[in-house]
């Protein structure tokens, strides 16, 4: 019945594709051209360097052998993506290359500490191109401009003649990878820092413990990953390599033991760590747990003194991460022990025992040289002013802890698991472009953290959750916080997003290829159309539609190949935005050609549906999909004529509308459109 | 002038393209179903096992940790496949698993020899899934078959009913692996492992020395990949974890040493063991070159020994293979005290120098416990019978040698570097299915090796070179030499092809990625339409065409994203073929929608080409395709008619295709079709 009257809206089209010459491409005119981070100053005087096969780089005077590295890494890519043969063997201080057309300076070894100098200047003028830099980090972050500098027409590959001079807004700017909840294995580690270093981010928390696994080698206590972590773990040869592949990139690398809470996995193997008998096994559930560590015996701190100084010695960053979030009173309380030690000791309550604990905690590390890092959960009175607050709770507690001087990390904002759009994270500052804070406050917003959770997603699906997202994060956090023009930002990501792939990251590719899974290796195009506009649900949606997700579910299905933050529904919901507004009529047929190659395709996506189990539980969608692209042409017609609804069909329309929801924990992006018409027709 | 001739030919198609909702899925009815290899026995009875979140799985009796780990790999990939939430953790032989319908039982650990029973028996019946082996290897190759036993229809995904009673042909079903000549780090080596587990390979040979890069460490020797590595190789750690990775899917791992050629990267480092003073440094260009080891001194044969007996202790199998191939006496006739130590032993020439060589090597193998592996050229009148041959120069020498009572594998016909197409190393046998050896000769053809030099290809394209086709290798080499369906291994192939992506494989999605770079982020579907029917050109021709490779130049133009054996040219080729032959109607059809295909894409093709510099190499075959293209429907439709082509149009025409040639070292390859066109015209 719902049909036939639709029926009423539909109207034929006939379609024929025509390809747009122009326009495909980004004007490079703009001022910040295709750059991501957007640097502090830059100036385009006019005029092409021309690359050849002569562009020979050279370092000048001292240089470091990590500098050598990527400058030669820097060479292979810009020969692979221009095709030129250049034969340089690998970049160095040589001095036997007379003829380089390229120079790098820079004045001593940069240091991994926070606040290290990261500035350089960038010129390409008729000579040739000179980068300057006071450290070897510094000149890194001069080398991705350069590559991002490279620009092309009918003659070939050019560097624009350009005058940059570049530094961070922000001294921290770090992503966190959680290979806990979720296995994520050596390659994934190293492919994301090379992501990182090419949008000059300089810090990875690398988060190691947790309910779901103990995921790295302890020679001192054998049995946490033994019991704690299904034999996924990093070896200590493995994490050395990761550090020195970080610090070869400028990047910190500090570890996370998340205590005492979230710490089932440790007593898989330790139950006596824990505040109750046990036995314990690996948590395969999501959630906030009662396992507990026993902050009222003196062996958990013995056993935690050999472990941190242990780790400690691991770990050649001065910061170290104790976590300290979400901590549940119940196994304290349930323990008479326990309970006995806070009365005898005059412990007031479980936040006061854990105020006990955090203080044991903090001389450990203070023992070994580390400061400490936790979340919101561990400000408490009497804390050093050397921690640092990684605030997830929100902007409120940042702005409160930088005012009692402690040094904060926002990553409240930036959670990039919960599949928000890239706005969204870009347009949340650590320090807002409109406040004006004490300088002493603003000197203690260190920067910030994208946290990528991994409760929903393995090494296949992982990096789409990153990427591209990160790097306008990673914007949010050099750019200056003045820079906050999103219709730039979403521009040069797409460019952006290309040039990750070089560095073997699986955002883009890994999409096409979980479609071929889903349909067992039929054409994909027709499942692609429609899962192109569909996006997995916001926030914590998906561990409530009725799907209990364990570590053991798979990660296979629509909704983890569907992406953040749809380019097509976007595009398409801001067309019907401004059509609403302007009834141009190109903007029209844009609208129109969309709705018709989605109707055209609906044929062959049903089919591949029924043949495909596993995308029985998008049906639903497609279904809607049908309906709405025979609605839509009338909508837009009646906007076009300043028509209404008739309180009949609005009638109707509110009741199919009131049946739309998510269906296989994904949602169909473009409703945001298709409600908009509506409304603009509703009188 | 051309232009306006062949404009004679043109044919204005209208063209809808329609939905070809039959005929897309391969009809699972036949009898080797979708299995790859082809099991020795299998029998379908009809009817269907359905596959349910019960789908439990357990071992019976006693197993092994790695099988273990290899079923619950198995079942999350099933559980990936399906969408199922199978909640078993872990697979083992559990006796509180009660209700498993699938059960696996085999009688001992399997031992990495050559020869290791690798049998399995798989019954699918209404009682659930059984699984027999009598190692846990066998059971390995059994797990494989059942996911490619998988079936779905419209009420879900099931597994046939089936009796499997399989078993290899060859002993020795290997991939070489060359990470010398490009570096291929870790994760290449550990995801094509889990590509050679699929298609039941069982050997990976490890090339791991060349003049462009010694790629192992030695703890004795340092200086060779000090020097000789540009800090590219595996660490000790590295080679363990590999050798485990590979062991825990039932594949050996040996290594080569190629001495006492192929060695400049040795003399980086270790120029004393040279035949000429050196200095050296790593070889950059691609060749046979001079250096060469110093067979005559007793300090080369004494830090062979250290090395080798190092190295013998770091790889269990019982093989060691030392090249052998290829060396040039050049070095030796120009040293004069290998001239008078030659005349001093009475070694006639440089041949018996090498035999010479060769022997002094053998002890040290033989001291170590190991049998020596080497190219043709190892073979001389005095070796000892255990020795192995890898023939790559023919299947002459391989008879040969086996007849002589020599252990040989094959590998020339399967050097997957050469870009053949999949039929003809499918059709290339170690035992041809014709002939007819003794026994005692047939056991001596232990199998085969699909060989990967890596002279042009980074791990960005390996993939692409080694799969799919390496699984019809894979499958010669285990299903009976009576096994020969070129057409049905295709259907199967596409298949397997998306399933070898389940394991991280490159082959497919690196494709559009490569693309992606191609083109700086535009659309690349235009592109694409071409680059699909362009193949890189054949065995060496890529040396021979006016590019000067090396080890820096860059693999990231066309030809590197191109890959062997398109499949759109080869089935328009075949369509081509078929309609010479029949005139069908509906064959006229499709080869003009594909024509008119190309021929709408034209235009957008010619733009990308235009605005990216680097695709300009290609631009000849996209003006090759439009006019082939434009003659196409004309010659068809001759054919059709039987009609012949005029003398003057042939001369013409032969004119036109007199300067068709690769370019950008890439071939059109759908000029053989038009070739089969023109012909069926000529009178």
């Amino acid at each position: 019945m719902k049909r036939r009257f639709y029926g009423l809206f539909l109207r034929v089209v006939l379609f024929f594709s025509t390809i747009l010459v122009g326009g495909l491409m980004a004007q490079p005119d703009v001022i910040t051209r295709d750059l991501m981070p957007v640097p502090a100053k830059a100036e385009y005087p006019g005029g092409e360097y021309r690359l050849t096969t002569d562009f020979l780089f050279k370092v000048e005077g001292t240089t470091t052998e990590r500098l050598n590295a990527y400058a030669t890494r820097v060479l292979r890519r810009l020969s692979g993506r221009t095709g030129l043969f250049i034969l340089q063997d690998d970049v160095s201080n040589s001095d036997t290359l007379q003829n380089a057309q390229f120079t790098i300076k820079f004045q001593r070894e940069g240091s991994l500490k926070v606040g290290e100098d990261e500035s350089y200047n960038l010129t390409v003028s008729e000579q040739g191109v000179r980068l300057e830099a006071v450290t070897d980090f510094g000149a890194m972050r001069g080398l991705e401009t350069l590559l991002q500098l490279i620009d092309k027409d009918e003659e070939g590959y050019f560097l624009p003649f350009a005058k940059i001079e570049d530094k961070p807004f922000y001294k921290w700017r770090g992503l966190m990878i959680d290979p806990c909840r979720h296995w994520m294995p050596m390659e994934m580690i190293l492919r994301n820092l090379d992501g990182m270093a090419m949008m000059k981010m300089n810090v990875m928390h690398f988060h190691l413990s947790e309910d779901q696994g103990f995921r790295i080698e302890s020679k001192v206590f054998p049995k946490l990953t033994e019991f704690g972590s299904d034999g996924n773990y990093f070896t200590q040869d493995q994490i050395k390599q990761i550090i020195k592949y970080a610090a070869d990139r400028g990047i910190r690398v500090y570890p996370e033991f998340d205590v005492p809470g979230h710490t089932t996995a440790w007593f898989a193997g330790h139950p006596e760590l824990a505040s109750q008998p046990g036995p314990y096994k690996i948590e395969r559930r999501w959630g906030v747990f009662g396992p507990v560590m026993d902050p009222t015996k003196e062996s958990t701190y013995e056993f935690l003194d050999k472990l941190f100084t242990e780790m400690a010695g691991l770990f050649p960053d001065e910061y170290f991460h104790i976590g300290g979030d979400e901590v549940k009173p119940d196994h304290w309380k349930a323990n008479q022990d326990i309970q006995k030690f806070m009365k005898d000791n005059n412990i007031a309550d479980e936040h006061a025992l854990q105020a006990y604990f955090n203080k044991r905690i903090l001389k450990i590390l203070q023992k070994n040289n580390k400061k400490m890092v936790g979340w919101d959960e561990i400000l408490q009175p009497d804390m050093p002013n050397e921690i640092v607050i990684q605030s997830w709770r929100g902007k409120k507690a940042l702005l409160q802890a930088s005012k009692e001087g402690y040094k904060v990390i926002l990553s409240n904002g930036y959670y990039i698991d919960l599949s928000q759009p890239t706005w969204f994270h870009y347009t949340n500052h650590p320090i807002s472009p409109d406040t004006t804070l004490p300088a002493e406050q603003m000197e203690n917003i260190l920067g910030g953290e994208a946290t990528m959770w991994a409760e929903m997603v393995s090494n296949e699906t992982v990096d789409s959750k990153i990427w591209p997202r990160t790097a306008a994060i990673a914007e949010r956090f050099w750019s200056s916080n003045q820079v906050n023009d999103v219709e730039d930002m979403y521009r040069r990501l797409d460019i952006i997003s290309v040039q990750l792939e070089e560095v073997g990251l699986f955002h883009e590719k890994n999409y096409p290829m979980m479609l071929r899974r889903l349909t067992g290796g039929e054409d994909i195009a027709p499942l692609k159309m429609l899962v192109d506009i569909l996006e997995p649900v916001k926030l914590y949606e998906r561990h409530r539609l009725g799907v209990k997700y364990t570590q053991l579910s798979p990660l296979t299905r629509v909704v983890d190949a569907s992406r953040p933050d749809s380019k097509v529904a976007r595009e398409f919901n801001a067309l019907v935005e401004r059509y609403i507004e302007h009834k141009e009529g190109w903007v029209e047929e844009k609208l129109i050609e969309q709705i018709v190659g989605w109707s055209t395709n609906m044929t062959a996506l049903k089919v591949i549906i029924s043949r495909n189990p596993i995308l029985e539980e998008i049906q639903p969608h497609a279904q809607t999909l049908e309906v709405i692209c025979e609605m839509m042409p009338e909508l837009i017609d009646m906007v076009g004529d300043g028509r209404k609804l008739s309180p009949d069909k609005l009638k109707l329309l509110d009741d199919f509308r009131s049946k739309l929801k998510p269906f296989g924990q994904t949602e169909l992006m473009i409703l945001k459109g298709f409600n908009a018409l509506v409304t603009a027709c509703t009188p």
